[in-house]
């Protein structure tokens, strides 16, 4: 046995203190990136993709562009390969590219409550920061704003030890080459596509390239899907094909997802805070910071649900005085504030901040993606968890028999969404699958073993809008627990249960009736002719016989 | 119907660049709160608890001193509690305070390669900032280092804006309090506790106190049961039991969890990374940073099981010069580098870092957890992830009938511990439940529905030691899916399974053998009795009839 190596000696306070520092928060990521999503090579490109067109579909949304994306793959040698996505969006202004793609925690969605894909100001970054580390490279961007003649092209790293950008190349170019997508199965005509405005971004990684439910490939499929509005052409391009075919015939690896609606989803609204949702420490710190004079000021103008009288209200209950200064109260009586907002009666929160995807559309997809003999969906009114307004949505479809995608012994299939965002991994830990797995299916005629997910030739599409979605860790997969979110899914979900519990019993009496018809048919006939032998009966009596048997039969069997 | 609020009009790049900053890491964990374990107030008070209690092991087992920790959670209104933590380790020196306990990312803990509990520099400083956030109140500390007189006694917030702490109040005091423990059932001396140094924490929070599986009692519970060199003290008191009973009565209410090792464990040593186990940006980083002159020197200095031989043999498999500076070779050649260590053989990393539980403790801990007819616990031999060491080690019993704890058609109990914590939340997340789930248990003769957990009468510990564990979030409840560590929980699940699997069998076999020499005690008289009446023989030779037909069925019978 080989000697234990000594020991070191006990430390003291004094040589703890000397070995406390400073992480930097790309330091934490760095070390804890499957976090990220990027724990394997399989799901970091996949992750990556994703990143880069939520945030390509959030920016051109927001300036009111019918988004259209193209996304590329591209395997280097056996284990690297390049993501290039390029968007049509309004493209970014020169100084803020080194801090959006190569800074964790910066950006513009975590400071508000709107509804949109990313939320965090981490996604694209660590994208790069992973690529930094699996392949030394930079990031690329290219991007171009509307009424500059030049895109701005910039290579970009990330200093993990401070989180700060660390800009190697900037220049001025032409705007990206235009690009040539050619759908050999959808759409025969060559076509030529050139934004006047946009962004590329192209992150060299270590990563693996396969197919099946949790691929690229089904990540862009489902976004196609809940996203009717997206252009999206898609190609992956192997090593072996690259060496292989011409640059032409690549031109003919590009898939098409067409956009079906010619019009961008209802933008949804910024919303306040709702008073109701504000923990005392949130409290404290509005007060702290409001620009308003004074207290009634500062409620009715910083949340969102207070009207002049409804703070005087507040006030009143607190015993606090309209006319206090806020800063004041932050410090002194804002729990006596804080028990007087719980006491008063207000609005719920505005839910035009929400823009689900609505039962047609919903419906729609869900025709896209399985031949069901039956189809629903619910959309639910818009409720709130911890003041943030959310709304949830379930389609469900029961599949032809034969369908390939599904099987009477297997699991129903879950389709999660967030925000129209497809959630790929972690099913288990999401509130979602919870949700599915403690809806009583039984009842609504599906076989459903305890514990589990019920089973079936089911597909269910779940989606929750929210201003702000709870996921359960930034790689943004699965959605929290919170006890509103799954009592809202639990309704949809039984609501659709209902529907198809419908649907199943019809179609077994339906099945029931045709079988004994199916019998009466058969059968009298050969019945009539023999009381018609025995009775001697002549045909036109035989006739009679054979209806009124049937009617009786009829009448007694099928109705039952 | 209300009329929708007119949609503001398109952002453009300008305008969005106008809304992008940055996002402070406290901003960012306080709205994400449930990723640190703080999404409903019973998990936040035991989150608190498990934050304090784990930096108390820490600290104690690094400074050499067997630990001591009394933990008191008191109600003061329906939903408002405090926690105290106080423990007899080193102390921490009185500048540190503040960014210890109001700081995310601040510690000792990250930049090392060493098993310990703590790893993150967020856990404790999330728990003062969710009492801040629900109840308005600062953070107090109270500590005393070896040779100080007095202690230091500090009031400190979190800034969250910045994440800096905030400094309320600092002053000189006697060290704590003593306090009284006095357990009513396992010791009848009432004991005055007195620290010559130590910490106490105290925290006001937003809490709901319950008991059962996932419980503050639990955790408590499990920790002392995998702490065997720890001496715990507890006490709950509800609002309730202040108001009704005296201060001396209250004294009455410690629960005493008694060391039973005298000595602490060994202490885990710090290693540096193994060079398979570093990524290329890695590298490139610390050939950088490296004081080093030469590329063979910081190699052979900052990686560990790189000798100057094995250095020489990297730099020529690269062609790169021994001598070369490792700051040139960072920016330019270390692809080539990267590419040579991979295929250069090197020791495996040092495993005397790691301080698994052992078999005996394992086994002893499991003995007072449930009584059971058979025990068994395996240890396996330190690996790697990610050039990270870890060990696993299992330990199972199969409960006598009639425990209440556990029942055969439950599914088994699995209490699941990373670096001697008990992990309580998010089971069905976690790695290790996974590998339960995976081994095949039928053949080990527990029935195991498809896909979950086998059942059975079975109580399941498993731990894993690590010089950084990966958690799937920062609330370090569930370890994420990496394959080399489900492989060697597998491997560790299977061994175990197998020594079931020989107790059960012996078990069957012993159950049949005894119920057959029951059918041969009881009819052999009586057959012999016949025997002797129809053949009319004497009592001896009736005696040997019996011993012979004895003798001769159990031959048979007995030994198929």
């Amino acid at each position: 046995m080989a000697a234990k190596r000594k020991a070191k000696k006990p430390e003291t306070a004094e040589s703890m203190a000397a070995q406390q520092r400073e992480i930097s928060v790309s330091e934490f990521f760095l070390k804890n990136r499957h976090l990220l999503g990027f724990d394997s090579p399989a799901k970091a490109l996949g992750t990556a993709v994703k990143e880069a067109v939520d945030n390509s579909l959030d920016a051109a949304e927001e300036a009111g562009i019918l988004p259209e994306i193209s996304v590329e793959i591209r395997q280097l040698t056996a284990k690297r390969f390049r993501m290039t996505v390029i968007d049509n969006g309004p493209g970014i202004v020169q100084a803020q590219i080194p801090k959006i793609f190569a800074k964790l925690l910066y950006g513009s969605k975590f400071h508000r409550l709107k509804m949109s894909r990313g939320q965090q100001g981490i996604g694209i970054s660590a994208a790069g920061m992973y690529g930094q580390l699996t392949t030394g490279q930079a990031t690329q961007i290219i991007s171009k704003t509307k009424g500059k003649k030049l895109a701005q092209s910039v290579l970009v790293q990330i200093d993990t030890r401070t989180n700060k950008p660390v800009l190697l190349k900037e220049t001025e170019v032409e705007w990206c080459p235009e690009f040539s997508p050619y759908d050999a199965v959808a759409d025969k005509e060559k076509r030529t596509v050139r934004y006047a405005h946009g962004t590329l971004v192209s992150i060299e990684m270590e990563g693996s390239y396969r197919r099946g439910k949790l691929s690229v490939d089904e990540y862009i499929k489902q976004s196609a899907i809940v996203n009717p509005h997206l252009q999206l052409y898609y190609r992956v391009i192997m090593e072996k094909d690259a060496e292989e075919l011409e640059e032409q015939e690549l031109d003919m690896c590009w898939t098409t997802y067409f956009r079906v609606l010619k019009h961008l989803p209802d933008l949804p609204m910024e919303i306040k805070p709702h008073p109701h949702g504000v923990e005392l420490g949130i409290l404290m710190q509005m007060l702290q910071d409001s620009p308003s004079r004074t207290l009634r000021g500062a409620l009715s103008e910083d949340f969102s649900r207070v009207s002049g009288p409804a703070a005087n209200k507040i006030c009143e209950a607190a015993g606090l005085n309209p006319k206090a200064n806020p800063r004041r109260i932050a410090h002194h009586e804002s729990e006596a504030l804080y028990t007087a907002i719980q006491e008063v009666k207000l609005m719920r929160p505005p839910t035009d901040c929400l823009s689900p995807i609505g039962e047609d559309d919903l419906l729609a997809g869900m025709k896209k993606e399985v031949d069901a003999d039956f189809y629903t969906a619910t959309t639910r009114n818009p409720t709130v968890y911890r003041g943030n307004p959310f709304q949830v949505e379930v389609a469900l479809a029961y599949a032809k028999p034969g369908q390939e995608e599904v099987n009477a012994d297997d699991p129903v299939r879950v389709m999660r969404f967030a925000n129209r965002v497809p959630l790929l991994y972690m099913g288990g830990a999401c509130a979602m699958t919870k949700s599915v797995a403690g809806v009583k299916w039984k009842s609504y005629g599906l076989n459903h073993p305890k514990g589990g997910v019920p089973q079936g030739p089911v597909v269910l599409m779940l989606h929750i809008a929210s201003v702000w979605v709870p996921f359960t860790s930034e790689s943004k997969e699965a959605i929290a627990h919170y006890p509103e979110i799954i009592k809202e899914l639990t309704f949809a979900l039984q609501d659709v249960g209902r529907k198809l519990s419908t649907f199943l019993s019809k179609r077994k009496r339906a099945a029931e009736q045709a079988r004994k018809r199916n019998y009466i048919e058969m059968y009298i006939p050969h019945m009539a002719l023999g009381i018609a032998e025995i009775m001697d009966l002549d045909e036109k009596q035989e006739v009679r016989i054979v209806d009124q048997l049937t009617d009786m039969l009829e009448k007694t069997h099928l109705e039952t």
